[in-house]
């Protein structure tokens, strides 16, 4: 996962003790207990090829490993080449009987490292005894007892980001085998060798493999749980878009006292421009911005409503004196569409200031888009808001006869840019996986309609209709991305456990919606 | 001069070719061109004493050193010590019959320097054939024709700021006697010793010396001439006051796809708040601003009408689509309060632009005063306003109860500050001096009603109720304040025939004015 996205959105409201647990986690947990060391260590032999997506060869023996895994559990795998990509590894599990298939999810690359500021190889698993801190021992890899405490963490590059996630749902396969629990659904595996450089090549992997890919649902293993270590569902994630906005006073810096009040003053026309495009409430101002933005659905509102209050715990601790149109939720302000100003420069301020008048000033927006916005849409309307404030709008450096020609210009350089992706938490898919979660979990599983941050999961819509939840296991605490990268081991008991129970009881549960 | 602060305001529409001088000039000029080694070594000795205020003995060596020069000329002068502050220098020098006295300012005073930025010792004057460049010579410092071509440049730190407006004036005297033509005035001087680095013992200076300090009218040899190299003669100076403004957000940076649109935005704050202290046409918004600002007088109109019109000439060299409040001109901007937004910093921007919320965003504004402006009386318009927009005000940064208990909170703290300080052009010893000025000139002076720029001349007049004008003679591209300070000769020949010409005949035409 690109950045860090599944954070903090709910304190939990359950209490640990309580909450029974099913027959089926029963089961599986057994298995599990009777097989630590050997799961700990088809992890480890994972966590030990180096996976950066740049070194085409790595990816490949990953790919090659994780085809080994997989055959090895009589699933049909295989890998997936584009030219010049890193390859992604394709899998299939045929049910009998079942109707439904679903798709997991996860990348087998991992960030660049910088070694120097790992303890140890970032590709040399190490077993420490807890997150780094004072007291904290490193642990053999094979406990001597066969079991280990779970408070345990595995150091290791893509240990959280994302290879766990496919060691729990391959584990989930053999622990319901050991209990004789059947799967209720086909299983496909889609594994992308290259997410965390960008996906360049993934609307041409899913456009090509379509008819391979074709599913009922898509399970997405990325992502940390929630920050109490809770269990989450997430339905949603805002698109984005990016604008650098410039505006142009002289060519050159002017002292502020022999020019101030004649010479236009581009850090004047920035905070008009800017004010005029939002207010302090968090509504965009855009004529016509809301347009097309789709109400919450009544399932919606009924998860933000049973969303755990995590608001007053945040206000607290980030000293907050207000927050935007409230009282609304945190939950419900990040369904709606965003325009952040992330960034502001022009002149100098602080400690540096100067009396001058600067040749520009510049800003940068993310817009966050919800469903029915698109990125097209949205550039034309911030575009033609700006074109009405007077501004001659350029898309580089506006030359010398175009700074005179223009009482003001603004140059607008837009990056990346893709829209949301929302499956609703009322679809048949939606409910059955619920449902199987919750089951197995012996409590609801928090129900998350959007995330406020943003993924490229609209190319997995957009080219395959595809329906989706991310049901992430690892901890949230686990570095991703960072040096000494960790899974705390107990998150991987729990995400086998809910894994087995989704791939249990999915089908099942599809089969009682209406 | 501490800034750069005499530049142009206007461009000069004067033939060079016709333009009678007058008697006197000619005068003068036959004594200068007599003499121009004498004068040159006379420069070029009070240029070798290093003369950085923070080293007080050096100060105090220049000082004995112009006490010297003083009273080979007749005039009374000594040292004006203050406990621990770099000395002043007064001199006086009395006219039988005159009724009138004008004192000359000049400081002694360079900024300090980085020697390896230096072509030589910047305090080994050197005479060099032009401005540094392609073919420029070392010449001997005593010209063995005894004369020298009028655009050699003498380099040396304060060469232009603030040494050689003291020779010019010592020399006109010498001018006079040799042509036999009386002083009109009674003439004082008063040198300062610590310009540069900032007067710190100015008013107390002022203050202790008020009565031998007295007089009708100050002049100021500080600065340049215009850019076309016309004279020209200041009556005014813009006061100042800066604010560095911050506003805050949540206690540390946020991922803005996960709060955005929730968390308050420090950067919208911002430009909302600023957004309401000016238009974009220069007009300060904050109510009751303009209350006590004193009109233009009628003979400043006239002034501004008389202006060499320069707007058209920077709005292409500075590639402007429009100016602030058209069509007033620049002139007549620069006589108005202006609030120049400086700076502006908040998050990220540009090609570091990151998609988070800022836990602050911060401006520095610098707010110029005319006439009746007091700086007390803008810092309470300035933060009442804030107020009324919603702010808690504060002057340091907020503790985490003070964030909790106000939705909106701005720092601002003040730097600096001083009113603005004008003197009438119709005042009668205005007149005097523009009379006398012109006469020797042979054309009109360029009349400058006001700078845009700011000095602390308020101390003059609050403290002596002192009436002045800016009379500057050294060329306008002299490096001040850099490496290689230079002064060209031809502005130093100059100004000795303008200096003559104001001592011979502003006592006269002061008679004469009403």
């Amino acid at each position: 996962m690109r950045r860090t996205l599944l954070v903090a959105l709910a304190a939990s409201t359950l209490s640990t003790a309580a909450a029974a647990q099913s027959d089926l986690a029963e089961r599986v947990r057994r298995y599990r207990e009777g097989n630590e060391v050997a799961i700990v260590r088809e992890l480890a032999d994972l966590l030990a090829l180096p996976n950066v997506a740049t070194n085409l060869e790595d990816i490949r023996t990953n790919a090659r490993h994780l085809v080994g895994m997989m055959e090895r559990r009589g699933i049909g795998a295989r890998i997936l080449e584009t030219d010049g990509a890193p390859p992604a590894v394709y899998g299939e599990l045929k049910t009998p009987g079942a109707t439904r298939t679903i798709v997991f999810y996860a990348h087998f690359d991992g960030q660049p490292v910088d070694s120097s500021r790992w303890r140890g190889d970032p590709w040399k698993p190490v077993l420490r005894s807890g997150a780094l801190g004072p007291g904290v021992r490193d642990l053999p890899l094979v406990s001597p007892s066969g079991r280990y405490d779970p408070e345990n963490r595995i150091f290791s590059r893509s240990a959280s980001d994302d290879k766990s996630p496919i060691v729990a749902m391959l584990v989930a396969i053999d622990a319901l085998r050991a209990a004789r629990v059947p799967l209720s659904v086909n299983l496909k595996f889609f594994l992308e060798g290259e997410e965390e450089a960008g996906s360049a090549n993934l609307r041409t992997i899913l456009t090509r493999h379509r008819d391979l890919l074709a599913a009922d649902f898509w399970i997405f293993g990325d992502g940390p749980v929630h920050q109490t270590r809770a269990a989450q569902a997430v339905f949603g994630v805002r698109g984005v878009i990016g604008a650098n906005l410039t505006v142009f006073g002289p060519i050159r810096p002017l002292h502020s006292g022999h020019y101030g009040n004649w010479a236009p003053n581009p850090n004047v026309m920035m905070v008009h421009l800017l004010a005029s495009l939002r207010d302090l409430e968090g509504r965009i101002t855009i004529p016509g911005f809301y347009d097309d933005v789709a109400a919450p659905t009544a399932a919606e509102r009924e998860a933000y409503r049973a969303m755990p209050a995590v608001d007053r715990q945040l206000i607290g601790e980030l000293r907050l004196g207000r927050t935007e149109n409230e009282p609304a939720s945190l939950a419900e302000q990040l369904a709606l569409p965003a325009l952040n100003l992330s960034g502001l420069a022009g002149g100098r301020a602080g400690s540096g200031g100067a009396n001058l008048i600067g040749a520009e000033a510049s800003a940068y927006l993310d817009f966050r888009l919800v469903p029915n916005q698109t990125v097209d849409r949205v550039r034309s309307l911030v575009e033609g808001h700006v074109r009405r404030q007077g501004f001659h709008v350029v898309a580089t450096p506006p030359d010398s006869a175009t700074r005179r020609a223009h009482p003001k210009i603004a140059m607008l350089t837009w990056s990346g840019g893709y829209p949301a992706a929302r499956t609703g938490l009322d679809s048949p898919g939606s409910r059955a996986m619920l449902a199987a979660a919750d089951g197995v979990l012996g409590r609801s599983i928090i129900r998350v309609p959007t995330l406020g941050g943003s993924l490229p999961l609209a190319d997995f819509v957009e080219v395959l209709g595809a329906r989706f939840a991310i049901l992430p296991i690892v901890n949230h605490d686990n570095n991703q991305h960072g040096e000494n990268e960790n899974l705390r081991l107990q998150n991987l008991w729990d995400g086998i456990e809910l894994y087995a129970g989704v791939l249990a009881r999915m089908g099942r549960e599809w089969q009682s919606v209406p």
